[in-house]
């Protein structure tokens, strides 16, 4: 069972240090301590456990620390910045731990993407070493790269030559699409082992700049000093604090305060249950800064946020997720219009990029999604678009039981996709006038009224709800998971692409084609082969 | 031997029948005239065979048929239309022959979309019996769907429910992106292995319209007339004839009149060579048609077409194609400058996109290409556009034999890849004034001034010249193919995004994966097990 809770207090390969607006987040892998069994993370090598504790950070400074402006990403091992991806880790994990823990890992380099751009903590990568692989696509996840110039420190993409697969993490798309760098140098570099220093990294756009040893640390503390100095901010706000989540977990599943993921591992389905807020939500930021992270948003959707990542890694063989929610409709909506009203607010803001980024991790999913509406359920702003990152809604269609949803302005872009639209955009994508008429004419819909909107799919009528959506379950379930993850994939993102989607839908696509290859995962392929005495051997026909 | 050359005389699969301006394309596929063996081609499914009859036939409607503004696709068989690739077929193939396969006809129907936006001639489906699969994916192909109403004719996307993997030939991707049908409407849609009917099929934009059995084909028919009608164009010019392709084919390769395959098989990479015109090209559009399929561009670019789908096919362990050219470069200039000046002329419009349209089979080509600009070259205008495709390019320094390349109008937006750019633009994508000055201001370059404008990647000196490209080869040609396939899908395709690249870099990249995975094809896979009467057994882990 893999834990994604943690706390500076436990971190074991990171330190983070606080000197005025500047955090430092440095690296200091601790070779024994990793999350599985038969490796070691040599030379500030990764493995899950290191992204869970650099994700937590990430997510504190934003929460804990409004004060920092600048995140300064550096290594406290010499000549070694992070060496990427523990190799023996890879070959050792099976395929679905693979692809998994990439598109973790991913998530965690849009976060701090998602930080730099929206909450004004800027990210630099201090490069005191060399930073291979995992580690220089953890640097091109940050806005500004620095490189030490000391005869030996480069930069590198070393996957394709060395270990026959591509860069997990977003390399290949970041390369070109965020620093622009030309492809045919692109692919140079993409198939030099050994990586480009200094100069040549400079000229290429590979990093930004570089500086000899004795000066390295100087030039980028005043590098940060004059970005600071250049955007001076308000006097920054007292942050508040993450306690851990409150969890009974169980073989059946887990609670938390307001979610339920209730597993039923036979049918290879589950029950996630977002229980709305009671009555009595703060509605001053004050307040709310006050209540701190039992702030009904922000600990519902952790809460949320972790059990999705409990559904990724923990339990493989539930392939679908019945959405459903519990509470009052107008207490959800009270919730948004705060989050509205005070959208200026440091920790508003905060609390409405959380929501975005947790529904974005939704959207991400490789588990089918049905949102289940009935009597009694709050899918009302913030909560319906549970139902509009669902892969179908069933909503009951019974005058006996009525039931509602209801829209708000949480629906009308704040809570992005990771292709730029909000969810109504990419539901109406051949009718963006639709969006608007939704937006400006809607607050509550009952089934008919939803129905007509095209914001459900199916309504099912009172006699035949319980045997449409048991039937619904049993047949989601059926079906090849594989076939589903690419359709789902396909499905979702329809319109726009962002480096986002490319790295998501495109690049992972390819890499998990590639993981999956006997070239690389084959008897002799590079990735069984990395580190042994004997050389891959390949099946040249190209594909 | 796969051979991509044939003719309507010599079709098996398609008859095609003109009447004014309206062609029929009719499928009526010869169930045992199979390119391979071991399946027949019931309910009108196809192999590769039945596509390049198809493609040919895309392609001399615009050369041979300008008359032509409508082209109805329908079948010749009774209550099915189509019912997409032949399952026996996958089943029966290697990965490297499905995946190839998909690409060619993913091409064959943008190609389809190609010359219903460009050149006048609009695709519309008639489908008088089911179109199932691959059969529906051709239909949304054209630009609009007309289904009969029998009372058994449905549209389908079965492949999920019934075969474990994916639409191959961009149906998710049309579905969502083109139709603009709903996301959760396209979830239930192609999870349903029937399909759906007239009603439904038309409420969710699946089809455009229905018509009863006995009207169907005069609902069709004077659908067909109304838009001839609603948009009277000048009288149509004749067409030109495409005639076979003279080819000397060997052990050693392909010998066309101006392009060359020379195949080192040992070495596992080729030499493709381009020779420019020679002089004496009409310049005239009048002079052009008498010239008919000999001139030069459209000569050119059909042998290397058909060089790069026996490179494809039958030569798959050939990893990397160095190309080159032969010639004077003034030559190639005149022909461009032809080419701009009578880009409204309906045969010039043809050869245009023509060529783009073998340039971005070229992008697509999952070969490694190493542009070398040698004394003698002729890497100008549309030919410098194979250096700019070329995932690197080696230009000779070396003053005792200059060497130069040219830009010219074709450089600058008329040859688009299949993200919508020009090679330019993909190249200096941070850095679009860049384009702007390199257009305006070069034509000619030496090694010197090509190089610092951006336009290749190494510039060896005459001493180095042959170890560094014959390094630059073994390198290349010793790493992991399906690496270098994912690496240059990526780098390749930077910026936008596209519904082709979309379906060429996301939906392709998902399906390859899906393709290799066990629930697909392991011993109880659902395509190993599909006709068989045992059911799938899958791996239900999500990954």
């Amino acid at each position: 069972m893999i834990n994604f809770e943690t706390s500076p207090a436990e971190y074991r390969h990171w330190k983070l240090e606080f000197e005025g607006a500047v955090a430092k987040l440095e690296m200091s892998v601790r070779e024994e301590e990793t999350l599985g069994q038969g490796y070691k993370l040599k030379l500030n090598s990764y493995d899950l456990g290191v992204d869970i504790e650099l994700a937590d950070a990430v997510q504190r400074l934003r929460f804990e620390h409004p004060e920092i402006k600048i995140v300064i990403i550096t290594s406290l091992k010499p000549r070694i910045f992070c060496a990427g991806a523990n190799i023996y880790m890879l070959a050792a994990s099976s395929h679905a731990h693979k692809v998994n823990f990439c598109k973790f890992t991913n998530e965690t380099r849009c976060a701090i993407e998602d930080a730099s751009r929206h909450s004004g903590q800027r990210y630099i990568a201090a490069l005191n070493g060399t930073a291979s692989g995992g580690g220089y696509e953890l640097a091109m996840a940050c806005e500004e790269i620095y490189l030490i110039d000391d005869g030996y420190a480069a930069v590198a993409l070393p996957e394709v030559p060395l270990l026959g697969v591509l860069p997990g993490t977003g390399g290949l798309t970041r390369l070109v699409d965020k620093r622009g760098v030309r492809r045919d140098r692109a692919d140079l570099f993409t198939t030099l082992a050994e990586g480009l220093k200094s100069h040549r990294a400079k000229e290429w756009g590979l990093i930004d700049d570089y500086f000899p040893s004795s000066k390295f640390q100087a030039a980028v503390a005043a590098h940060a000093h004059e970005l600071i100095t250049a955007n001076p901010e308000p006097q920054p706000e007292l942050g508040i604090k993450l306690n851990p989540l409150q969890v009974e977990a169980s073989g059946a599943g887990r609670e938390y305060v307001h979610v339920s993921l209730r597993i039923d591992r036979e049918k290879r389905y589950a029950d996630l249950t977002v229980r709305g807020p009671a009555t009595g939500q703060p509605e001053t930021p004050e307040k709310i800064q006050l209540l701190g992270d039992a702030y009904w948003p922000l600990r519902a959707y952790r809460e949320l946020d972790d059990a999705l990542l409990h559904l990724r890694f923990n339990e493989p063989e539930i392939g679908l997720v019945c959405l459903r929610t519990e509470g009052p409709i107008e207490n959800v909506l009270a919730v948004d219009r705060t989050l509205a009203a005070h959208r200026d607010h440091w920790l508003i803001n905060e609390v409405r990029r959380h929501l975005a980024r947790v529904l974005r991790r939704l959207d991400l999913t490789a588990k089918s999604f049905f949102a289940i509406i009935e009597p009694g359920s709050c899918f009302a702003g913030n909560l319906l678009e549970l139902a509009l990152a669902a892969d179908r809604t069933y909503m009951l269609n019974d005058p006996q039981r009525p039931v509602e949803v209801a829209l708000s302005s949480m629906n009308g872009g704040v809570l992005p996709m990771s292709n730029g639209l909000m969810r109504l955009e990419s539901r109406f994508l051949s009718d963006r006038e639709k969006v608007d008429k939704i937006l400006k004419t809607a607050t509550f819909l009952d089934t008919a009224a939803a129905d007509e909107a095209g914001l459900i799919t199916i309504a099912p009528d009172g006699l035949d709800w319980d045997d449409e959506i048991r039937m619904a379950i049993e047949e989601r379930t059926s079906l090849s998971p594989d076939a589903l993850t690419g359709m789902e994939a396909s499905l979702r993102f329809a319109g726009p692409e962002t480096i986002d989607t490319k790295i998501f839908g495109r690049l992972s696509a390819w890499q998990n084609w590639i993981f999956q290859r006997p070239n690389a995962v084959g008897e002799h392929g590079a990735l069984t082969s990395y580190g042994k005495p004997s050389q891959p051997k390949f099946d040249y026909r190209r594909t």
